[in-house]
Protein backbone atom coordinates (compact mmCIF):
# COMPACT_ATOMS: atom_id res chain seq x y z
CA UNK A 1 0.00 0.00 0.00
CA UNK A 2 1.31 3.18 -1.05
CA UNK A 3 1.38 6.22 1.33
CA UNK A 4 0.00 9.23 -0.44
CA UNK A 5 -0.13 12.84 0.92
CA UNK A 6 -3.59 12.17 2.42
CA UNK A 7 -1.99 9.82 4.66
CA UNK A 8 0.39 12.31 6.37
CA UNK A 9 -0.45 14.29 8.96
CA UNK A 10 1.97 16.60 11.06
CA UNK A 11 4.17 15.23 13.33
CA UNK A 12 4.37 12.05 12.25
CA UNK A 13 7.79 10.91 12.61
CA UNK A 14 9.36 7.83 11.55
CA UNK A 15 12.77 6.05 12.77
CA UNK A 16 14.63 4.81 9.84
CA UNK A 17 17.28 1.97 10.32
CA UNK A 18 20.76 3.04 10.71
CA UNK A 19 23.94 2.83 8.30
CA UNK A 20 27.67 3.49 8.49
CA UNK A 21 30.25 5.07 6.13
CA UNK A 22 33.70 3.28 6.00
CA UNK A 23 36.83 5.09 5.61
CA UNK A 24 37.45 3.62 2.02
CA UNK A 25 33.57 5.35 1.12
CA UNK A 26 34.58 8.53 2.97
CA UNK A 27 38.04 9.06 0.71
CA UNK A 28 36.65 7.79 -2.34
CA UNK A 29 33.37 10.20 -1.99
CA UNK A 30 35.60 12.90 -1.02
CA UNK A 31 38.42 12.35 -3.87
CA UNK A 32 34.99 12.67 -6.70
CA UNK A 33 32.89 15.69 -4.98
CA UNK A 34 34.72 17.26 -2.34
CA UNK A 35 38.43 17.09 -2.71
CA UNK A 36 39.45 18.79 0.78
CA UNK A 37 42.76 17.25 2.97
CA UNK A 38 40.51 16.46 6.21
CA UNK A 39 38.24 14.22 3.84
CA UNK A 40 40.78 12.39 1.58
CA UNK A 41 44.04 12.24 3.87
CA UNK A 42 44.25 10.86 7.06
CA UNK A 43 47.92 12.81 8.00
CA UNK A 44 46.58 15.95 6.84
CA UNK A 45 43.62 15.46 8.52
CA UNK A 46 44.83 15.10 11.48
CA UNK A 47 46.52 18.78 11.22
CA UNK A 48 43.17 19.96 10.03
CA UNK A 49 40.61 22.26 12.82
CA UNK A 50 38.75 18.52 12.87
CA UNK A 51 42.43 16.44 13.84
CA UNK A 52 41.45 13.09 11.98
CA UNK A 53 40.00 11.81 8.81
CA UNK A 54 35.96 13.37 8.69
CA UNK A 55 33.06 12.32 6.10
CA UNK A 56 32.50 15.23 3.71
CA UNK A 57 29.24 16.69 4.87
CA UNK A 58 28.19 16.29 1.53
CA UNK A 59 28.36 12.44 1.82
CA UNK A 60 26.56 12.17 5.02
CA UNK A 61 23.93 14.39 3.60
CA UNK A 62 23.74 11.80 0.38
CA UNK A 63 24.15 8.99 2.75
CA UNK A 64 20.58 10.07 4.74
CA UNK A 65 18.79 10.68 1.30
CA UNK A 66 19.79 6.77 0.59
CA UNK A 67 17.99 5.93 3.93
CA UNK A 68 15.35 8.04 3.23
CA UNK A 69 14.81 6.67 -0.29
CA UNK A 70 15.55 2.87 0.52
CA UNK A 71 13.22 2.68 3.82
CA UNK A 72 10.84 5.65 3.39
CA UNK A 73 9.73 5.76 -0.72
CA UNK A 74 11.15 2.32 -2.20
CA UNK A 75 9.49 0.13 0.22
CA UNK A 76 6.24 -2.20 0.20
CA UNK A 77 4.46 0.99 2.09
CA UNK A 78 6.33 3.08 0.41
CA UNK A 79 6.05 7.25 0.22
CA UNK A 80 4.48 8.33 -3.04
CA UNK A 81 7.46 10.64 -3.74
CA UNK A 82 7.37 12.41 -7.18
CA UNK A 83 10.41 14.50 -6.64
CA UNK A 84 11.96 17.25 -4.05
CA UNK A 85 11.97 21.28 -4.41
CA UNK A 86 14.60 21.98 -2.20
CA UNK A 87 16.83 21.42 1.10
CA UNK A 88 16.75 23.99 3.70
CA UNK A 89 18.87 24.68 6.07
CA UNK A 90 21.33 21.85 6.23
CA UNK A 91 23.23 22.10 9.24
CA UNK A 92 26.36 19.83 10.10
CA UNK A 93 26.75 19.75 13.85
CA UNK A 94 29.10 17.26 14.71
CA UNK A 95 31.49 15.69 12.23
CA UNK A 96 31.45 12.41 11.31
CA UNK A 97 33.88 9.70 11.07
CA UNK A 98 34.60 5.98 9.67
CA UNK A 99 32.30 3.14 11.38
CA UNK A 100 29.88 5.57 13.09
CA UNK A 101 26.19 4.15 12.88
CA UNK A 102 23.92 6.88 11.71
CA UNK A 103 20.10 6.43 12.08
CA UNK A 104 17.79 8.83 10.83
CA UNK A 105 14.76 10.40 11.94
CA UNK A 106 11.95 11.84 9.65
CA UNK A 107 9.14 13.94 11.21
CA UNK A 108 6.31 15.77 8.79
CA UNK A 109 6.23 19.59 9.43
CA UNK A 110 4.12 20.72 6.47
CA UNK A 111 1.59 20.50 4.28
CA UNK A 112 0.09 21.98 1.81
CA UNK A 113 -2.21 20.43 -1.75
CA UNK A 114 -0.76 22.07 -5.07
CA UNK A 115 -3.38 24.33 -6.23
CA UNK A 116 -2.31 23.59 -9.69
CA UNK A 117 -2.37 20.31 -9.62
CA UNK A 118 -5.00 18.06 -8.30
CA UNK A 119 -2.92 14.69 -8.02
CA UNK A 120 -0.16 16.03 -5.78
CA UNK A 121 0.62 18.27 -2.67
CA UNK A 122 3.78 19.49 -0.92
CA UNK A 123 5.18 17.57 1.87
CA UNK A 124 8.13 19.43 4.32
CA UNK A 125 9.80 16.54 6.19
CA UNK A 126 12.32 17.82 8.30
CA UNK A 127 15.30 14.92 9.01
CA UNK A 128 17.52 14.67 11.79
CA UNK A 129 20.61 12.12 11.38
CA UNK A 130 22.00 10.69 14.66
CA UNK A 131 25.21 8.71 15.56
CA UNK A 132 25.30 5.81 17.92
CA UNK A 133 25.70 8.02 20.88
CA UNK A 134 22.41 9.90 19.97
CA UNK A 135 24.21 12.93 19.25
CA UNK A 136 22.80 14.89 16.32
CA UNK A 137 25.02 15.39 13.15
CA UNK A 138 22.89 16.50 10.38
CA UNK A 139 19.85 17.95 10.42
CA UNK A 140 17.94 19.79 7.43
CA UNK A 141 13.97 20.24 5.58
CA UNK A 142 12.93 19.36 2.34
CA UNK A 143 9.92 19.76 0.85
CA UNK A 144 8.82 16.69 -1.46
CA UNK A 145 6.03 16.74 -4.00
CA UNK A 146 3.70 13.64 -3.23
CA UNK A 147 1.23 12.09 -5.29
CA UNK A 148 -2.47 11.90 -3.98
CA UNK A 149 -4.73 8.70 -3.72
CA UNK A 150 -7.66 10.41 -5.18
CA UNK A 151 -6.02 13.15 -7.96
CA UNK A 152 -10.34 14.24 -8.69
CA UNK A 153 -10.35 15.57 -5.36
CA UNK A 154 -8.64 18.62 -5.96
CA UNK A 155 -9.86 20.82 -2.70
CA UNK A 156 -9.15 19.68 0.56
CA UNK B 1 49.20 32.68 -2.73
CA UNK B 2 45.98 31.63 -0.59
CA UNK B 3 42.76 33.56 -0.47
CA UNK B 4 42.23 34.86 3.03
CA UNK B 5 38.96 36.06 4.88
CA UNK B 6 40.42 39.62 4.65
CA UNK B 7 41.15 38.75 0.82
CA UNK B 8 37.14 38.83 -0.15
CA UNK B 9 34.34 41.29 -0.04
CA UNK B 10 30.77 41.41 -0.39
CA UNK B 11 29.63 41.52 -3.68
CA UNK B 12 33.16 40.14 -5.09
CA UNK B 13 31.67 37.17 -7.78
CA UNK B 14 33.63 34.78 -9.63
CA UNK B 15 32.31 32.48 -12.66
CA UNK B 16 34.50 28.62 -12.62
CA UNK B 17 34.05 26.31 -15.30
CA UNK B 18 31.79 23.94 -16.61
CA UNK B 19 31.52 20.33 -15.53
CA UNK B 20 28.74 17.74 -16.95
CA UNK B 21 27.30 14.44 -16.00
CA UNK B 22 27.50 11.24 -18.50
CA UNK B 23 24.39 9.35 -18.24
CA UNK B 24 26.53 6.18 -16.57
CA UNK B 25 27.98 8.77 -13.90
CA UNK B 26 24.01 10.00 -13.53
CA UNK B 27 23.08 5.74 -12.95
CA UNK B 28 25.82 4.90 -11.15
CA UNK B 29 25.18 8.08 -8.56
CA UNK B 30 21.65 7.59 -8.01
CA UNK B 31 21.95 3.44 -7.67
CA UNK B 32 24.05 4.56 -4.33
CA UNK B 33 22.22 7.37 -2.84
CA UNK B 34 18.93 8.53 -4.76
CA UNK B 35 17.74 4.89 -6.29
CA UNK B 36 14.42 6.53 -7.51
CA UNK B 37 12.65 5.34 -10.87
CA UNK B 38 13.37 8.73 -12.64
CA UNK B 39 17.15 8.76 -11.78
CA UNK B 40 18.11 5.08 -12.40
CA UNK B 41 15.71 3.53 -14.94
CA UNK B 42 15.33 5.24 -18.36
CA UNK B 43 11.82 3.87 -19.11
CA UNK B 44 10.67 4.27 -15.84
CA UNK B 45 11.94 7.94 -16.44
CA UNK B 46 9.86 8.48 -19.64
CA UNK B 47 6.51 7.88 -17.49
CA UNK B 48 7.54 9.95 -14.17
CA UNK B 49 6.63 13.95 -14.48
CA UNK B 50 10.35 14.14 -15.89
CA UNK B 51 9.37 12.43 -18.84
CA UNK B 52 13.18 10.98 -19.33
CA UNK B 53 15.80 10.33 -17.48
CA UNK B 54 17.20 13.30 -15.35
CA UNK B 55 20.32 13.45 -12.69
CA UNK B 56 19.47 13.39 -8.91
CA UNK B 57 19.28 16.80 -7.86
CA UNK B 58 21.97 15.28 -4.75
CA UNK B 59 24.21 15.10 -8.04
CA UNK B 60 24.29 18.45 -9.33
CA UNK B 61 24.80 19.72 -5.45
CA UNK B 62 27.69 17.29 -5.82
CA UNK B 63 28.90 18.55 -8.80
CA UNK B 64 28.73 21.67 -7.64
CA UNK B 65 30.96 21.16 -5.04
CA UNK B 66 33.43 19.28 -7.26
CA UNK B 67 33.44 22.07 -8.78
CA UNK B 68 33.99 24.87 -5.86
CA UNK B 69 36.78 22.93 -4.31
CA UNK B 70 38.80 21.85 -7.40
CA UNK B 71 38.51 25.35 -9.20
CA UNK B 72 38.07 27.66 -5.84
CA UNK B 73 39.81 26.12 -3.14
CA UNK B 74 42.32 23.45 -4.27
CA UNK B 75 44.05 25.90 -6.58
CA UNK B 76 47.53 28.08 -6.22
CA UNK B 77 45.52 31.16 -5.69
CA UNK B 78 42.66 29.29 -3.37
CA UNK B 79 40.47 29.64 -0.93
CA UNK B 80 41.60 29.08 3.19
CA UNK B 81 38.55 26.92 3.22
CA UNK B 82 38.67 25.62 6.88
CA UNK B 83 34.96 23.68 6.71
CA UNK B 84 31.94 24.31 5.55
CA UNK B 85 28.60 25.06 8.60
CA UNK B 86 25.68 24.45 6.02
CA UNK B 87 23.69 24.87 3.10
CA UNK B 88 20.80 27.42 3.07
CA UNK B 89 17.78 27.53 0.35
CA UNK B 90 18.45 24.78 -1.91
CA UNK B 91 16.71 24.92 -5.09
CA UNK B 92 16.44 22.46 -8.09
CA UNK B 93 14.92 25.27 -10.07
CA UNK B 94 15.32 22.83 -13.45
CA UNK B 95 16.01 18.91 -14.25
CA UNK B 96 19.49 18.23 -15.35
CA UNK B 97 19.77 15.63 -18.35
CA UNK B 98 23.10 13.95 -19.10
CA UNK B 99 25.56 15.75 -21.13
CA UNK B 100 24.51 19.28 -20.53
CA UNK B 101 27.16 21.65 -19.55
CA UNK B 102 27.10 23.49 -15.93
CA UNK B 103 28.90 26.25 -15.06
CA UNK B 104 28.82 27.88 -11.28
CA UNK B 105 28.84 31.59 -10.58
CA UNK B 106 29.90 32.18 -6.85
CA UNK B 107 29.16 35.23 -5.11
CA UNK B 108 30.58 36.64 -1.55
CA UNK B 109 27.17 37.72 -0.01
CA UNK B 110 27.92 38.01 3.76
CA UNK B 111 31.08 38.40 6.01
CA UNK B 112 31.31 38.21 9.62
CA UNK B 113 34.79 37.37 11.78
CA UNK B 114 34.48 35.07 14.11
CA UNK B 115 34.24 36.42 17.77
CA UNK B 116 35.78 33.89 19.77
CA UNK B 117 38.54 32.46 17.13
CA UNK B 118 40.62 34.92 15.54
CA UNK B 119 41.78 32.73 13.67
CA UNK B 120 38.69 32.75 11.01
CA UNK B 121 35.98 34.61 9.23
CA UNK B 122 32.75 33.19 7.90
CA UNK B 123 31.84 34.21 4.30
CA UNK B 124 28.33 32.97 3.19
CA UNK B 125 29.01 32.44 -0.95
CA UNK B 126 25.66 32.72 -3.28
CA UNK B 127 25.96 29.76 -5.53
CA UNK B 128 24.35 29.48 -8.63
CA UNK B 129 24.76 26.59 -11.15
CA UNK B 130 23.28 26.95 -14.89
CA UNK B 131 23.39 24.85 -18.01
CA UNK B 132 24.67 25.76 -21.57
CA UNK B 133 21.65 27.46 -22.04
CA UNK B 134 22.13 29.62 -19.30
CA UNK B 135 19.37 28.17 -17.43
CA UNK B 136 19.21 28.49 -13.99
CA UNK B 137 19.24 25.02 -12.49
CA UNK B 138 20.29 24.94 -9.18
CA UNK B 139 21.01 27.59 -6.46
CA UNK B 140 22.22 27.68 -2.75
CA UNK B 141 23.98 29.60 -0.20
CA UNK B 142 26.66 28.21 2.24
CA UNK B 143 28.65 29.38 5.23
CA UNK B 144 32.17 28.63 5.20
CA UNK B 145 34.97 28.75 7.36
CA UNK B 146 37.97 30.87 6.15
CA UNK B 147 41.27 31.25 7.64
CA UNK B 148 42.60 35.10 8.21
CA UNK B 149 46.08 36.30 6.74
CA UNK B 150 46.87 37.86 9.98
CA UNK B 151 45.42 35.88 12.93
CA UNK B 152 46.86 38.14 15.85
CA UNK B 153 44.11 41.10 14.49
CA UNK B 154 41.23 39.91 16.03
CA UNK B 155 39.76 42.76 16.10
CA UNK B 156 37.99 44.35 12.65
Amino acid sequence: MTVHYEDLSIGDTFELGSQSLTKDEIISFAEQFDPQPFHVDEEKAADSMFGELVASGLHTLCLSVRIFVTEFVNTDNGLANMGGLGLEEVRWHEAVTPGESLSLMVEVVEKEPSNSRSDRGYITFERRMHNEDDILVLSYRTVNIVGRQNPAASAE
